[in-house]
């Protein structure tokens, strides 16, 4: 185009130069239309999984009814019978903690734990583990129950919590079936996070502190915490009770024993009266950087998930390890790989002052009986006992805890080591009191490097048949 | 306006239509003009920092001459002067950590460090803190120099580093005058970092690897780690030499110095052959998260400061707890006072472990000394000196770490830990020893509850005349 062709055109448009504007302003509102209703239905979408669905009853026990409303969370949920656990670590399923640590077999003599000591294989298999489990006879309580099932809700709704404690295992076996699921997090009508368990609650009120203030991000940890905590069953009426009185800690949980003089068994070794941790999951968490910085359970157990265009939690409750683009990575900003050895090598160093401790606890029995065997009176052995069952308490609320460490590494590293020293400290002792009684040399313990060894061992010691740890005088 | 005056008003304005749009053009391009003029003018100031000044000599061990170039860093290192740990933490300053710690004085029975062990008062104070400490005698190798002054790169430029290392410290105290500073860590020509300790250089051929491919980042900790590191004093040339061979893990040192048969001295209590950690700063920081995250030494310890419209390095080297709002926060968007107790916590718990380690070790060594008083021979003893010698190096290695267990909690942790039970492994063996001699009772650990009946009680053992730490046979 030549010059005056060009200010031809321009003269030409400017009519419709106003047109123009116009028109594509009106193309963008449509635009911009669009998008806001597309918005809306993924809001609407959103909203439905807040709807409170009107025909769940109050006291609904079967999650499968929960999951005709529900198809995402409990397809999610279901996929936990086939736990990948076993595919990726390989090796037994589930694992054998007496065939993986035979001092197991010794630390735990004389009680249930030392005859059978399974890896807990996941949510939906509670009942099966629990009633297939060694540790569980004729004489357990239904306090037993509590954690395993959404029909204890139910069913301490119906006859509340104190008759529901003092009934006998086995006579609740045919009304506990479901596995845990939905009703034990879930209100059903409004689907809000709800605690279904007194412990907890009467754990809080003795703290002066009410649990129905938590918040919603404080809930997707306390719904867990209704069972993932140490606990044990109180007097005779073998009601479930949380220990925190004085606080998490483990000093905590220590005079808190200490001052109600409270044993779960008498070791079959050392006759020492020992507390057996349970799962001290959301205590040492609560003492780590992820509960720190406001993490939640939830958050890295069921991290969210995006599926046909709706973020659900995910009800495939696992390991983060196992899901760590969704859990870790969304903080996390590394490579997987990189994450998982970062993981692992935090766990590997609690695990090697766990493997110390338990070398010093398991010679501290020996030389406790040694002691024994040597002539040593109860009076004597009073101071040792007590250090030993220090010791283990301290071992076991790191090694009875999920995690292997990681939710907080550097509180768990340190009472594995004050576990360690205290075990030492009794063999200081009994050293002195063997040498008072003429057995000046070292004491002889015996070989239990297998389960299936450990285990005749110590049934010599329960049938007062021990073999000789003394050398000669 | 009516509808006519408004389509009157349009038709006016409508030959000026083009000349808005022309001229708010021409106002929007000349203010992005201004803001580019403005950027380009910032990024001026910062490249004059990189402009090698031309008149600073090889070797100037003077900071007030580089300073003349660079007189805000050159401000900011001055500060250290007036060190604000004195003011914010309140106490005696300098600390004495015999004082504060009287079980120090038995560890170190035998050694300098029994004598006289202060706090560093910072880079601005090496000169001075150096020739005051009774650590100091006319035995001292000159190699007790490498670290305090910019002459020491200077003196060996001359010299050459054997000669220089061979050497009396007293021959070289009229040449070395200037404390840590500018030389330590620059090239005068390029101003880069640069690594002007062989000792370094060395650890880093013996491992096969070049320092020279450094990034800058791992320089900005590299010049750092010339110091801030475990060493010794090898062979007769007393030469400044890293442990690192095996690398850098407390085990790592443990099996160098065993396989060399090193002591740095004999314990006067125990005679047990022992290896005083330095402060292996760098080398615990190396196993915790900052590190893994690729954080220097200078990111949090020297943070970037903005003075003039400057971005400078801050060169008051201080602890970033005094300065939390230009080091943590940037990264950890939390108050101060949350970081502070943050920090602190971590601390506390290195702290008590630190202690329970103390505890057990300062008693290992009475109790090999009963044993001696009973009648032990060196070969009876043999193993628990090899232990207690492991014991305390285990602990030293955390406690003369600087950041009290903060740049790997877990680590240092589970290092005291060990610490703590090889110690009572000691006291199990001894019990034995003693009874084997007819001393079957408790040993008679003397108080030591001050540092002042601590150097009382070690001059005792020095001078071979130990009160009795036997009770009757």
């Amino acid at each position: 185009m030549s010059e005056s062709d060009k200010l031809n055109f321009m003269e030409k448009m400017k009519p419709w130069m106003g047109w123009l504007v116009f028109g594509s302003t009106m193309l963008g509102v449509f635009l911009l239309g669009l998008l806001a209703a597309s918005i809306m239905e993924r809001r609407q979408e959103a909203a439905r999984l807040y709807q409170a669905p009107v025909n769940i009853a109050d006291n609904e026990s079967d999650s499968a009814v929960w999951g005709q409303h529900y198809p995402r969370q409990y397809d999610r949920y279901k996929k936990m019978s086939d736990s990948e656990t076993k595919t990726k670590y390989g090796g037994a399923y589930p694992r054998d903690y007496l065939e993986e640590t035979s001092a197991n077999v010794i630390l735990f003599a004389g009680y249930g734990f030392s005859q059978d000591y399974l890896q807990a294989r996941g949510h939906i298999y509670a009942i099966e583990d629990v009633t297939q489990t060694k540790r569980v006879n004729e004489k357990t309580p239904a306090t037993c129950w509590t954690c395993k099932s959404p029909d204890v809700p139910r069913l301490m709704a119906q006859m509340g919590p104190e008759k529901f404690y003092a009934k006998n295992f086995n006579e609740l076996k045919n009304e506990i079936t479901h596995p845990i699921g939905c009703l034990d997090c879930h209100d059903p009508k409004t689907m809000g996070l709800r605690i279904s368990r007194p412990a907890l609650v009467e754990a809080y009120e003795r703290q002066g502190k009410d649990i129905a203030q938590a918040t919603h991000q404080e809930m997707r940890s306390l719904v867990c915490a209704q069972c993932h905590v140490e606990y044990y069953f109180k007097g005779e009426g073998k009601s479930l009770t949380f220990p925190w009185d004085e606080g998490m800690a483990i000093a905590d949980f220590e005079k808190y024993y200490n001052d109600r003089d409270f044993k779960d068994w008498t070791h079959a070794i050392s006759k020492a009266p020992m507390v057996k941790m349970q799962h001290p999951d959301y205590e040492v968490y609560s003492m780590g950087i992820h509960s720190y910085r406001n993490v939640s359970c939830a958050d890295c157990h069921m991290p969210y998930r995006t599926e046909g265009g709706e973020k659900i939690t995910d009800h495939y409750v696992q390991s983060p390890l196992l899901n760590i683009a969704n859990s870790c990575a969304v903080c996390h900003r590394w490579g997987e790989s990189e994450i998982h050895a970062r993981v692992e090598k935090i766990q590997d160093k609690n695990s090697q002052a766990r493997k110390m401790a338990e070398h010093n606890i398991t010679r501290a029995h020996f030389d406790i009986a040694a002691c024994m065997q040597a002539g040593a009176n109860d009076r004597e052995l009073k101071e040792v006992r007590a250090l030993v069952r220090r010791a283990q308490m301290y071992w076991d609320y790191v090694a009875a805890n999920n995690g292997m460490g990681f939710h907080a590494p550097q509180e768990c590293q340190r009472v594995l080591g004050m576990a360690a020293s205290s075990a030492q400290e009794v063999r200081v002792i009994c050293a002195r009191i063997l040498a008072k009684h003429g057995y000046l040399g070292q004491v002889r313990y015996p070989d239990f490097g297998s389960k299936e060894k450990s285990q005749k061992l110590i049934q010599l010691f329960i049938k007062n048949k021990p073999p000789l740890l003394l050398t000669k005088k």
